[in-house]
């Protein structure tokens, strides 16, 4: 149970205190009980592409109802519900533990989220309307395509898919993969990335982002990527071929050339989170393991595991290394709430690190108390651990942002090495008439 | 590339270095190149539990013909191929390359080897004519059948699967799971573990192991087991009903109340080949990591992942750690060529700790490299790491490994305690006489 | 440097504002300065433990009259400053940059801190007028002798020392080891834990702590302890024996067999003290780092140590460890002031374990970038490294309160089945109404 | 225990044999006794630089009566035992049980070693009768000046002290630090690298070394740096300022221009002489943990050490990483054997890393299980952490060996991507057949 003295809940607003309390009881006595249901509906093989779970549908009503909807849009937009970083990150942890099942039931679900901050930032009156709106009211379900196979486009300045202007369309042609949410049936809408102007000197103005509804002519979705085995149907993570795919030129996203200033926009709340949701799904996990190494039926030697002390270590350092990735990630959505994303960079890259790294040893741990049912379908803890592991590439790896935290640290050196000679000098000075005396 | 010194081939069998030369093209030049074929033949969905890919088949055919057939069975089998258990594992290295192509094709693959050691050991003439030789052909497969879900079944005395005695049958009821390869379309027989005498007051005399043909009436296949989202089929892990499941008295290995005394004997070198192909697998990741590093076409920030020191120091890392995890195998496989398994029990059980555990290291680290492809179903990585998650836990988890061998260590103490007692006194009184000078 | 957004400053006392302040500059300009004179002053030898180098009672005149004066001393003391524990603690980060001589100089140092504590919360009027007055002037200090060579005195009902009466007088007999700051040449009482009542049923009812001038006949200094190498004079950590050492009856705390009581009153927030200490060390290590790693001096085949992203990677592993740790003895702080130390027991024993582990891991790569330096006299680091290798045991090891956490945890485990159960019949009966359809 | 099966004793020389049975004897018998005596001998303060324990000198009486003497000179030496590299390095496992009495006690401590050997490799008659004769005979110590306090001197085309020829003399004029050995009163000789021609366009020909009579003018040795606190007198790791340092021209090794190579050819074996140590050391660390953990008066709550699990699993691990290490040490030793220690940079890299930090992890497990005796002068535990943390960065630092062997292995991606490529375009050519058929 968590032990946060440090964010007092009593200084927050009272509407968020009543979000979050309906919160905690729809995540464990809506959410978590409809997993299995959600399973059941989803079905087999190919199916599992074309359904929508009714118990879904069921969910998002009763979420909005109690007010539980899109949460995540925040004090900048006229449609949020007007929660800070720090408030709304402590409702994420809480859909993280059924992350399934309660982000998209309130609305607050990847990718959506992002691109519905980008319609609501950058979109046009028209864009809004026709996209936006049946975002907000969960209507239809949409994706953002920027990832490439081909080229490392972690690095946006290496994206091929081109972008070409003829006549009053853009003709889009090129392939991307890992576009998550593709493959649900109700996704009707994608915003690429491509190049309109790979020949520009400035390399962040070659790049746009261009409104593409699903059903236009030329996109052929070649197959689900999966992760680990599994393939995170019905929303998927496609591979999509764009071939010779034509939209209005109004389906720009701000401009043309603008591409990698919407991404900057898109980023940073986002990756908190994500990582809100990696605590309460340690949580969940931390839980699950509780239970499993106190159920007398799963003796053995004649001991339950919770009668061995490396298994009492073992919980206790799943602990300590939860508390501590929650800070962080508070501390970042804090930090955001005073100084914006793009002042917040280095608390944010430091929530990004910790907060994947440490579940996946926090699951780990969880995944060797349950044994053989601990990696398979009977708990969730193996697909937590899937889906975790994504974290630690998207969004920009763990090495690059370890290393841009610690460029920031090496900037100090300068004024440190100054601090040093001067106190070195005092100090010498000092000691000079020690000597004397 | 190893750079084992210790163990100098030239003292090896002339033998063990023809087929080990085979065996290092066969898995290089056939096995590899064929695992996508094997893929495109297995198909999707259901389909994949009911083919045997012609792939397979082929390859069997070749690699019986150049003599790569049944060499786990060693010296001891008069059916094998008369290798040392250090010429196997170093050959078991090279099959783990590929894993899902490679043992097979050798007729080298879990559970049939240990099943048909079983059958080589302790087989009844009967017996071995009607199974022991058509799994030494390869024609068919064979499953063993003792992991149960309600209990801590790694405990064998916890099993539940009740095998009682009536008239000239044995009746079985049960239920299992993970029973590998009862999926396979050609699996015929299982061996199953159950109790015969569960108010033996010896616990370790209450179990028996009786073959059961897998066409016999009772038996239902209630689902594949998951690894991490994979199935795999066509072998897969299954959950298995036994009811009232019938078969002549005559399908007990080696006697009443003697199954403990069967698995003792199934168990130790079976790790090891489990351990020696965690290094080939190592081997081939760090192989791909490589090439992935150094690939060209996936520049980010205008280097490629090669001249980044963070990525030279993560391979230095696993090369380190592979090398050494060879060691502790084939010191354990050596060992048993002298004592047997009940001799190297410390050596298998260090090995058995540390081999998964390093692959699980140095295939994250290659997943890392290759970013989102790493743990897709492009590269071998991620369904490699499910497999090796499961060898942390399965026979026997790594805490009780170390558990054994930390009680083992301590049972040094007392003998330490009188030297060093022995130690002190002389030391003392060395100290005493130079005090007096 | 620092991220901290959690722990608002505006939020915070003007008091403790110009106090960190002053604190801040007292360090930076006048502690650090002074640590190259402090040592010389010491001087080699034997001479080390007679000397009180000057600079250390300049500086506490300096520290009094601005006010750095007993801060530790918080709310619940009449002769305090009035912060709370997580102002304090702040302020405990800065003096743990320069260990050896900010605490003193502030007359914050234990083991006068908790023995000051002590005689404020327990002391008679007497003792108090003694005792505790001129600790509280930094004219005289004091020494805690509890642990013994002999026993595992950790665990304070082995303790073995006897305290008789005997008439009007205590007689203590025993041998005590690591009692720190009994080296001191100021050292003028000890307060020692013994047995009074040895077969007392109750065990935390035979121990009682006795006050002891230090000049008493019977006393013998036997040896001062290593430290790896160090032997911290003048304060040292002393061996002593004490051979019918009289007291008069008044010389006892709080009465006969309440020495538990004492020592248990004793702990709580002085364990946080060295804590955040550890931070400030953490802090003063990572900034010798960048300057280290900066320095254009110290190029190797032409770089500077900067320049390998190994070492930047170091770097933001350093900072990343170091905000999560602060945020864990800040939690604890504010813990206890919310419920005192007895409710937050927790959350000091994450803390404690928390914080000198990562101070050991940020002074390794500190030491590590500067190769020979590191580990010599010419930077602070590898005595940095032995204080806090102490850490990990003193006040109970790292073990003992990782198994108390992980317990603590565990005690959630049957109200989590209860959940887990009735989340389980509710998603049964949701797929059962599903199944039906 | 250790469980090699790997070197098989009955393979290595009769003479290795008896030797190894001899040192067993010696080190347990005769060296770790006389620990004690040594220390006392040594006194305490500036007496520890003056003398020369007796105990000392009767062992080496002792140990060359047995032939246990110089025994690291291997078969390219005329004045050596004759043992292979692989021989010598199980006897320096036995002598790092006791590093500070054995070593020494049979004249194989460094720097001696290193440079006896250089006399031996490259020094002309007179020199050898002068010096390397006594060495032998274990008469005198000799040092080796070759690191530097201002300059990174791990990259030796940084050093900076001078060596100018002047008429018929050598004169030298520099500053050098943790010159080991040089503070031995029976150190009669340096070996002193500087550069006798820094204007050398190839930065390998700039340097040369010259041998110095300890006893010649112009040397003042400036203070003994310390090693966490520990001076190790009376070798001592010394600051020394060369000033007008005059020796004759005959006083050079090889030749001008070449003392590169010669510390080249100094390193290789001596790097695993001390990385055996380390096996060693590690050995006395957990026997010593092992008796500790089962000392009965040492209980808490109750309870040996050793009945705790988490215990259990601490010697286990260490147990495997003493292991791994090990058979990594002899690896290279067998390699250097087989292929000079040119070829073996490599295994020696991995050795070089993997023995040290090993060492470093037992030591502070064994350090926790004694509590405060463990850091203290009542064990050897906190003085070898010491000496390997030394280790770390001596002879070039782990990020280098690291760099090397990670570089070594990206050599293998050129080979490997063609073989992946011609895997590729047979399995694409196997599979395009299939779904023809």
């Amino acid at each position: 149970m968590s032990s946060n003295a440090l964010v007092d809940f009593s200084q927050l607003s009272p509407k968020f205190r009543d979000l979050y309390a309906k919160a905690k009881v729809f995540v464990e006595e809506e959410c978590i009980p409809a997993e299995k249901t959600y399973n059941l509906q989803m079905g087999q093989g190919d199916q599992r592409w074309k359904v929508v779970p009714q118990v879904m549908e069921d969910l998002k009503v009763k979420a909005r109802a109690l007010g539980l909807w899109n949460l995540f849009l925040g004090q900048d937009y006229a449609e949020g519900a007007g929660l800070t970083n720090l408030e709304y990150s402590l409702i994420a942890e809480l859909t993280g533990r059924s992350p399934k099942i309660a982000p998209e039931a309130m609305n607050c679900s990847a990718p959506d989220t992002g691109n519905m901050e980008v319609f609501a930032k950058y979109g046009t009156p028209a864009q809004k309307a026709r996209w936006l709106q049946p975002l907000l009211d969960g209507k239809i379900r949409s994706a953002f395509a920027m990832t490439e196979p081909l080229v490392a486009s972690s690095d946006a300045t290496n994206i091929e898919t081109n972008i070409r202007r003829e006549n009053n369309e853009w003709v889009v042609n090129g392939r991307k993969w890992w576009i998550s949410g593709a493959g649900d049936p109700r996704c009707a809408v994608y915003l690429l990335m491509g190049k309109t102007d790979s020949a520009n000197k400035n390399p962040h103005r070659q790049q746009s982002i261009i409104v593409i509804p699903a059903d236009t002519k030329g996109i052929t979705v070649v197959r689900p990527m999966q992760v680990f085995g599994y393939d995170d149907a019905p929303e998927g993570h496609c591979e999509i071929v764009f071939k010779d795919v034509r939209v209005p030129l109004e389906n720009i996203i701000l401009g043309e050339g603008r591409g990698f200033e919407v991404i900057q926009g898109r980023l940073g709340p986002g990756r908190i989170h994500h990582c809100m949701r990696c605590i309460g799904m340690s949580e969940r996990a931390l839980d699950l393991m509780l239970t499993r190494v106190t159920d007398p039926s799963r003796k053995t030697f004649g001991k339950m595991l919770a009668q061995h002390d490396t298994v009492i270590a073992e919980i206790a350092t799943s602990r300590m290394e939860i508390e501590q990735a929650r800070f962080m990630v508070l501390n970042a959505a804090k930090k955001i709430d005073e100084v914006k994303a793009k002042g917040a960079m280095k608390e944010i890259g430091m929530a990004k690190v910790i907060a994947p790294n440490m579940l996946l040893r926090v699951l780990d741990r969880a995944m060797q108390a349950y044994g053989a049912a601990g990696i398979s379908q009977d708990t969730p803890l193996a697909h937590f651990y899937a889906s975790a592991r994504t974290l630690r590439y998207a969004d920009g790896p763990d090495e690059v942002h370890r290393n841009q935290l610690g460029k920031i640290e090496v900037r100090r050196a300068a004024a440190l090495t100054e601090q040093q000679r001067i106190q070195k000098d005092k100090g010498d000075r000092l000691a000079a008439n020690v000597s004397k005396l």
